[in-house]
């Protein structure tokens, strides 16, 4: 249980992280879908290690194989297998490793709640399992791109420094222009910097990772639980290393008046409805309301690194976890395609889920 | 859709602000839990409009009523229905909002979405439905107390008024003493006030409520999507009003580095597994590891206020919306039973889905 | 558990025989649907007993109380709840039946699945519970009627009495007319003398209730285990006393050759895609096919009988289960409504999942 | 969607007939479990193809390969994925049959539904799809042997060729000793020959496979929808070429009277509950009793059969589809291990369910 999301696109991934492979069904994907397997493929690099000196320097090719639901280059409308193989990992030993409970990974969680656990390089709980979720996005975002939706993420903080340019005045185009993914060159630079002086000290940094959807129709989202935001939470959320989610004004929102707060409603003369200001995000009662959806996600620094820790093993007995290999010490960078691909299996999932809900004319 | 929470306990609301009935149905509640009915109750009443000049004036008794699944006294396994009756208000003439969009009110989106709405007090849109949550929840932690689990909420910030106490130093025994329901009676005293004097302008403002639970077994939360805080992360902005979510460090813990934030693991002499800081908020790897589960969740200041707004109704006409009636200036105060109730939703629903990943010995 | 069907157009049952209510919670219904609320009623009183003296004499008025995701008589897209309360029935006296286990009941298994159980008229167990079934399949018979498909059953068997005529020789319209609710007016005199016969032996007698629906669109059904007979199967096999369900040549065409069984395909003049036979019983892989489907449900003598049986008390020893009060001796003629409302339910949900197959044009 | 199966066991298929492997993942499936792969293997060997003259001749290794979800030989509580490769089927050409519609097949539905299809051999609508049923099966019935529960089926019927021996009579050990996989020695020969003649005509046939589940403890199955029945009935109408299903008394049961139906419920000397008769199946009110657990299962005569017949091509036009390759004339056989694999899924499913039911003690 619980690898397993959405309600009609829906996936299902699995693989560990030094296991055979990594892999997700995707269920519900429209029929007659031009298949890109280069757009799918190019995300994935998006999210590779080995981009630069910032990010791991571990070598994974993570080449997509798509096994099922594509028929002459396009989809089918029966499930969608896709799996990216692991390489030649299997060989490595990490029996020095096998019973230790490394600070703040799910080490220890894991064995108590199944009593064992795959411990090479975190097993399930690794972040490679979000391979998955990029394919699987990479699809839901070319059903999109047809329907006019465009999701864009982008680092807006790492560490204490902070991109505080309202997203109108960012030119976004720009995020994939350097390393670290911030649409403000000299920041990014910055960014840089104080990320490779973090990797130096075999230390890791957090970061929060902006998102900006336009195109969106009115309408998207489920009264009462499944509002759009509440499920935008849930995924952002069941990223790893995630802490936080906020949307529209946020928690800075909190601060504010009713008589600030709210959107005044304007009909245009085109006869489109906006509001004045959007400090409701683009949701209203959990419903996008045609406005530009926004939120941020907040990381904590990772887990992993390079410097001894305390800790005990399984039997409990006190030990010292060493940092060695080759790890990221922000994930940020490597975060914005992963929170664009989980930002797009629930804005697809709710666009098909919004097609049931009135009577054909 | 959008109505049903939960995989095992599972709970399905229904009904309108101004219609016949709330209510809930509890699909998947363990049989055999002696049915407290006057706790059940209670917890109403935490959450009932007219407890202090500071909440909405209106009157609703706001009885349960249980309708099937309990018999002599016990629940028996199978569906718990429960009411709560609406009262008189049927008979009040909303004629004159009928084709109001309200700002930062869910009207325009309901409407663009199904093409009509229950326009009467926001119809399903109205946090009314949190009755049901309530309800539900105080089931679940009638469930949860037989379990040792303890799930406390509290107001911790109100407009820019913050309590930065940390929580093991707060007496939460005081939480209900004070009707802004903030454990710390000096600032809570300044909150009431500030909340009086937004009332007298007619505005509202928003609010944080925390929340501390402990007694939790290790391994609650399934890995990847399902993880404990991904799902208390959907439940909480699945709230009326929320806007932001974050739990342990939160978006503070952004800006740590990985040395200063990684939890340090330690046995202590009665074997029981600790950690010595608890950034983590009790959760690893989306999984439960025994230390206290925390989180924060921001309200927005509510959309509803006593003054004189600019909108547009259905056919697009420019309006005034005029601000009338008994509504909430700040909702946090109610809201601290409606996160409590749905924390013991989601802590349940995993207690149980625990029970099926291991064999029985 | 197990109280809940369908996947968009999604029913929520809950009540007990005796207990306060039976009622159920529609989620997914379409906005905009005309409520009609004497033709639901209608359905409820085709299912009601006291209905000829071949049906229990028990009065029950079963009336219909809509409690929620109606406003202005027509659906709103939010739930809709809908009760029958169960009138007086709770002054009764079953202490003395309160721990018999009845043979071929459910007391035995509910009591030791659960642990304890409501005994009062089967509890859960009761056909009671149908009427939920039939309020909600009511309002999906009113959306598919909209939508030009039509569902009928009918009486084809009691006891060794069986209808041979094939349905497309048959007056569907004479199946009201008579109380058992078969169209040959001449089969139904036989099986009501029959039905009238075994009810003063105080015994019962099974039955089959066949349907047949016209109107269907071709492609309702999904691949692999959604199939439409499938789904349709197990809606089946859920009411109380079903013990087999067959579709199209059923397991009388096991013993046909595939040159005999298979349906030529060919084309008519208007256009319209047929097949000259109709053993697939109007489906092929799963998936409807714009034929007639037709299907016929097996039902058990009731397990109530008029006699005194052997069996055994919760405590193991050996008891005589007494027959006593107003039981049905065959609960075909009353089961017609309630195989039309669970078809229904079954074919509105796939109308609904098709629409998100394929992108909007 | 249509591709998931199962609550808490649950799997998720994929793959075409000719496409590049068939596959599945299955999730929820218990921690710690000795995962056995010859197990596995063989029970893809009882359903692999050219076992016998009497079964179609292609040449389909089936290998199983596992993607993930095991470690040091045991399941580890993450999805377990597992794929056939489908050799190098595909170089044929298959452009000659590309745009027919063969009859009682589902390529009309498919593209009705969809728009386009995959028309090698079916694609997702071949019976291939149970490769991956039956190694999810298997894996089912490794959890379910250590649970003493035991899952055997049998051909009771091929064409008219009936086999009428009580169950309790037969000797279910001899059931792999025949290829047809009927326990009658004798019968068995003569279904052979049958099948053999059959083949000959380039014809095909119906039968029957009948299941006996023993060793179920009492209180599987929900109440209402999911009756254990019900969902044993979908289970096996999903199977391919499936026209019935009936357990315990079935259909002959419709005749019989509640007084010579019913079974007597009495207490061993050893405190066991059990039933003096059998005729409901195994299970009362959806709830398994602890009784054997038996139905059957009817299967019409393959669409695919070695003659001309008449249709017509997407375009509409009459045309000629010739029998050609290589096809089973009558499936039972290799059905057995895909009833046996289904009925697994669900028992298991159900056993998981049922610990969530009551609190621990």
């Amino acid at each position: 249980m619980g690898s397993i999301y959405g309600k009609i696109f829906q996936i299902s991934t699995f693989g560990e992280s030094h296991g055979v492979a990594v892999g997700v069904v995707v269920q519900g994907c429209p029929a007659g879908i031009s298949f890109d397997l280069e757009f799918i493929q190019s995300e994935l690099d998006r999210r590779k290690p080995g981009q630069s000196r910032i990010t791991t320097q571990r070598k994974e090719a993570d080449s997509i194989e798509v096994v099922s639901g594509v028929f002459e280059g396009k989809t089918t409308g029966t499930p969608i297998a896709m799996l990216v193989w692991n390489g030649d990992q299997r060989s490595k030993d990490y029996s020095h490793i096998a019973d230790q409970f490394r600070p703040s990974h799910a080490d220890y969680t894991y064995f108590a709640k199944y009593g064992l656990r795959d411990y090479r390089g975190g097993g399930r709980s690794s972040a490679r399992e979000t391979v998955a979720r990029v394919a699987a996005g990479a699809l839901a975002k070319l059903v999109l791109s047809q329907l006019g939706v465009k999701i864009t993420a982008y680092v807006s903080q790492v560490g204490t420094l902070k991109l505080s340019t309202p997203v109108e005045q960012l030119d976004l185009s720009l995020t994939e222009s350097n390393a670290v993914r911030c649409p403000d060159p000299v920041l990014a630079d910055q960014m840089f910097q104080y990320i490779d002086d973090i990797r130096k000290q075999g230390d890791s940094v957090g970061g929060v990772v902006s998102a900006y959807i336009t195109g969106c129709p009115v309408g998207l989202g489920e009264p009462v639980f499944d509002k759009l935001h509440a499920e935008l939470g849930k995924a952002m959320l069941s990223i790893n290393a995630v802490k936080g989610f906020e949307y529209g004004s946020g928690f800075d929102g909190v601060e504010k008046k009713g008589s600030e707060h709210n959107d005044v409603i304007v009909k245009e003369a085109d006869g489109t409805v906006r509001t004045l200001t959007n400090h409701s995000g683009g949701i209203q009662g959990g419903i996008s309301n045609g406005e530009p959806i926004y939120f941020r996600v907040g990381f904590k620094p990772v887990a992993t690194i390079m410097q001894d820790q305390d800790s005990i093993n399984e039997k409990g007995d006190k030990i010292t976890v060493s940092g060695k290999g080759r790890h990221d010490p922000c994930v940020v960078p490597r975060a914005v395609p992963i929170v664009e691909a989980m930002a797009a299996i629930v804005i697809l999932d709710f666009y098909l889920r919004n097609r049931v809900i009135q009577m054909p004319s």
